[in-house]
C-alpha cells in the first residue's frame, strides 16, 4: 500500500472574456495543477492568476501544453510531426515556466492536453518526442503519462532521457484488462457514479489494482490522479476522493516530493 | 571613445510557410539577436532554428515580444492595460529562453518590438512594467531601450528593478535636436544614403553625438545599434558598418558583455 | 410617440468550448440579433447555431463584427487604418450573410462591436468607412449607430451612400446634456436600477426624449434600444422591458421592417 | 477532343506582412482563381486585392477554404466533423463572396486546400459535405473535385445537392493506373520536367488520356488544370502550358461557363 498519493487538475483554462472551471474551488483539494498554456486554452493572465492560485494553497505547478487548436480545445488530433510536437512543448512549457518563476516557483512536471496526450498513448515516439523536449529544456520536470499500458517502453524512454515518469490514473473511466482506458465510444468507458468512482480510486492507491470492464482485478501503478473541477459535481466528487484518501492515512502530496 | 558596441537586429521573423528576413545572412554580422517570440511574428519552429543559427555565430539571444497582432505584424497601437503588457513579455520571454536553455543559452536580453516599443518611447509607464516584468522573471536580463529621450527616468527605472539598461541607436534615422527620432511622417526621417548612415553610426561611437535635423550635433550615448537584414541591401549595409567599425577598432561585442 | 421600436442583443458570443451569454432566453425577447462573426467572438458552429435561434424565433440577423482581437474581446481600441476597417467589416459581414443564406434569410442590419463602436462615436470617418463597406457588399444593410450625437453627420453618411441608418438607445447608460454617453469612468455612468432602466427606455419610446446626468430632459430619437442577455439579471430585464413596451401597445418589431 | 479547358490556381496566400506567391504574374494566364479566405493562409485585405486582380484580368474568382491552422498553412490533417468541416466552409465562402460581391463579381467555384482536399479524395463523405453547404449556400458554386477517382460517386453527390462538379488535372503529379495521384511517398510522384508536364496535359485535354505510372495509358476526363504560381519557374511553366494549349485551338475559359 501507498502512503502518498498526488492529485493533479487540468486548470487555467480561462481565455480572454470567457471563463472555464471552478480554479478556485478545486485548486484547493489538489496537489498538482495541470496549467494549459495558451494553445488550446488559458492566456498570459489567466497563466498569470494559476500560478498565483497554486502558490497560494501550496499546490505544484505543472504545464499543460496542447495542440495549437484554440477553436477544438486542443481535443482534435492534427497531424502535427514529432518535431513540430517537441516545439510545441518546448513553447509551452517555457512560458508556464515563466510564470512560475515571477512568483519564485519552480515548473514540476508536464501533462501533454487533449488530443496530444491520446495519440501519445496510441503512439509512444509522441511520449519520446515529448521527453526528450523536456530533457533539453529542463531535466528536473516530471512527464505524466497514462498508467497501464506501454510501461516498460515508457521506463526505458524515462532513463533514456534521465527524467522522471509520473503514471496517471483515471478514477472515472473504465479499464480494459490490458490495463488501457476502454474507449470513450463505447457504453460504460465513463463513471459516473461518484462514490464507485471514489471507491476505485482508493483501491488503487491500497492495493495497486483496478476492476477491469470484464470484471478481473488488475495490477494497475499509479502516482497521480487525475481529477476535475470542471462543475460542481467534480469539485464536490474531488473533495469526497480527497477527504476519503486522507481519512485511510494517506497523505496527498506532490508528485515531485516521492518520485 | 567607446571600443567595443553592440549591433543587434531583429530576426527570426518568418512564420509557418512564410519566410521573411535574411537571418542566415544577418546573423553572422551582428553580436545580438532579436527574435521574435510568436505574437507578432515567429513561431516554435523558427524560434528553436533561429536559436540555432545564433549558437552557430556566437551571437547572444535576445527576446523581441510584441502585441497579440499577427495579422498587423505588431506594428498596430493597441490599447493594452499595463498589466495585460507585462504578462505578454512575461509569456513572450519565457518562450524564446525555453529554446535558448534547450541549447544551453542564457537569454541575453530583451527588445520590445514595434508599436509596443513606440508606445513605450512614448509613456515611460510601459518601460517600467516591462523592466517589472523582467526583474520578477530573470533580473540578469538587459532591457533595450531607445537612447536620446527619457534617460534620467530610464535609469532609475533600471536602479528601482535592478536591471540593467541598453540605450539602442539607428543608424539610418534622423533625429530631433532634443535626442528624439523625427517621425516617420516627416520628410528626411528615414536616411537612405548608406555612406551617411554608416558614418553617423562611426561618430556615434567614436564621438557619442550624433547630428540632428538642424545641423547641430547633440550628444547620444548608446550601447547597441539597430540594423537590418529584411532584404539584401540592408544586409550589405550591414556589413558595411560592421567593417566601417572594425576597421577603426571597435570590437562588436554582445550588450551583456560590456553593460 | 412612435408605435414601433426594435430590441436588439449582442449574441453568438460564444466560442469553441467556451460559453458565453444565455442566447436561448434573451433571443426569444428580441426583434433584432447582433451576431459575433469570429473576430472578436463567435466562431462558425455558433453563427450557425445562432442563425438557427434567430429563425426559429422570427428575429431578424444582423452581423457584430469587432476587431480581430479574442483575447480582449474586441474591447481594446486597435489602431488599425480605415481601409483595414473596411475589410473587416466586409469579410465578418460575408461570413455571417453566408449562415443566413443557409437558412433562407437575408441579413438585415450590422452593428459594430466594442472598441471598434466606440471609436467610431469619437470618429464619424469610421461610420462613414463601415457605411462605404456595406454599400458595396449590399446596400439593403442597416448600419445601427449611436443615437444623442453626429446625427447631421450620419443622415449625410447614409445618403451619400444609400444605406440606412439606425440610432441606438441605451436604458442602462446615464446621458449627458449634448446626447452623448456618460463615460463608464464617471460615477453613475451605468443605471443599475431595473425600473429606472426601464422607464426610461418607455419614455424615450413615447416622448423622445431623456433625462441627463444635470436632470434636464433632451430629445432623442432612437429606433432601436439596446437589450443584454449576459446573465439571468439581464435577461430578467430584458424581459421586463419587453413588456412594459408591449403593455403600452408599443409593437417590438425588427428595425429592417420600419425604417 | 475538347476545345474549352479551365487553368485553375491557388492565389491569394499573402497574410499581413508575409507575401507568398507571384499573383500578379500568374492571375493574368488562368481562368480561375482559387482564392484563400482567412484560414490557412489570406487575410482581408488580401482577399479584396486578389478579387481587384482576378477582376482586372477577366479571371473567375473561387474560394480556397481550408482548415483553422495559419501555422501548419492548412497542410495536416485535423480530426474535424463533418459538421464542423460545412461550417468552416459556408464561413469562408460566404467571406470571399462578399469581397467579391464588393465588386459586382459573383463567385464561380468552391476547391477546398490542402488537407482538406486531400482528406475529402480518401473520404468522400467530406466532398458530400462540402456539397451540402455549397447547396445551402448558393447551389451555382461549382465544387472542384480531383479527377480519376470516385467518379460514380461525385456525380451522385452533385445530382443529389443540384450543383455542378468539375474535375480537376494535376499535369505535374505522377497517376497510378486506377485514377489515383501517385502518393508523394513515392519516389517519381512529382513531375519536374516542363515539357513533359505540358505535353501531359494536352494530351489530356485532347485525348483525355493521361500515362500512368506503368505505363499503361487510362481515360481521365477533366474540366480544369491546375497550374502554379509560387516561383517564376512555375509562372514559366504556367504561361507555357497556356500558350501551347491556345496554340492547338484549345480555348481557356472559366469552368463556370462550360460546365
Amino acid at each position: 500500500m501507498r502512503n502518498k498519493i498526488d492529485l493533479n487538475s487540468d486548470v487555467g483554462e480561462s481565455f480572454g472574456n470567457y471563463k472555464l472551471g471552478l480554479d478556485e474551488e478545486v485548486i484547493p483539494l489538489i496537489s498538482s495543477a495541470n496549467i494549459a498554456c495558451g494553445f488550446h486554452a488559458g492566456d498570459p493572465g489567466v497563466m498569470r492568476k494559476t500560478i498565483g492560485l497554486a502558490k497560494e494553497h501550496g499546490v505544484a505547478p505543472g504545464a499543460h501544453p496542447g495542440f495549437p487548436d484554440l477553436l477544438g480545445f486542443g481535443r482534435r488530433n492534427m497531424d502535427a510531426s514529432l518535431e513540430e510536437i517537441k516545439d510545441y512543448i518546448t513553447y509551452q512549457v517555457g512560458a508556464i515556466q515563466a510564470f512560475a518563476a515571477a512568483e519564485g516557483l519552480p515548473l514540476q512536471h508536464v501533462k501533454p492536453h487533449g488530443a496530444l496526450y491520446n495519440m501519445a498513448v496510441k503512439n509512444t515516439a509522441i511520449w519520446e518526442a515529448v521527453a526528450e523536449a523536456l530533457a533539453r529544456l529542463d531535466p528536473r520536470l516530471v512527464l505524466v503519462v497514462l498508467a497501464g499500458v506501454n510501461r516498460d517502453e515508457l521506463e526505458r524512454i524515462g532513463s533514456r532521457f534521465g527524467i522522471r515518469i509520473a503514471y496517471e490514473f483515471f478514477g472515472d473511466r473504465a479499464y480494459n484488462p490490458d490495463g488501457s482506458l476502454v474507449s470513450r465510444k463505447e457504453p460504460g468507458s465513463v463513471i459516473h457514479d461518484q462514490d464507485l468512482a471514489a471507491s476505485r480510486i482508493l483501491k488503487l492507491v491500497k492495493e495497486g489494482k483496478v476492476v477491469a470492464k470484464d470484471g478481473t482485478e488488475i495490477e494497475l501503478a499509479a502516482d497521480t490522479i487525475c481529477v476535475h473541477g470542471d462543475n460542481p459535481t467534480a469539485v464536490t466528487l474531488t473533495g469526497k476522493i480527497r477527504e476519503t484518501l486522507v481519512s485511510e492515512g494517506i497523505e496527498i502530496a506532490p508528485m515531485g516530493s516521492f518520485l
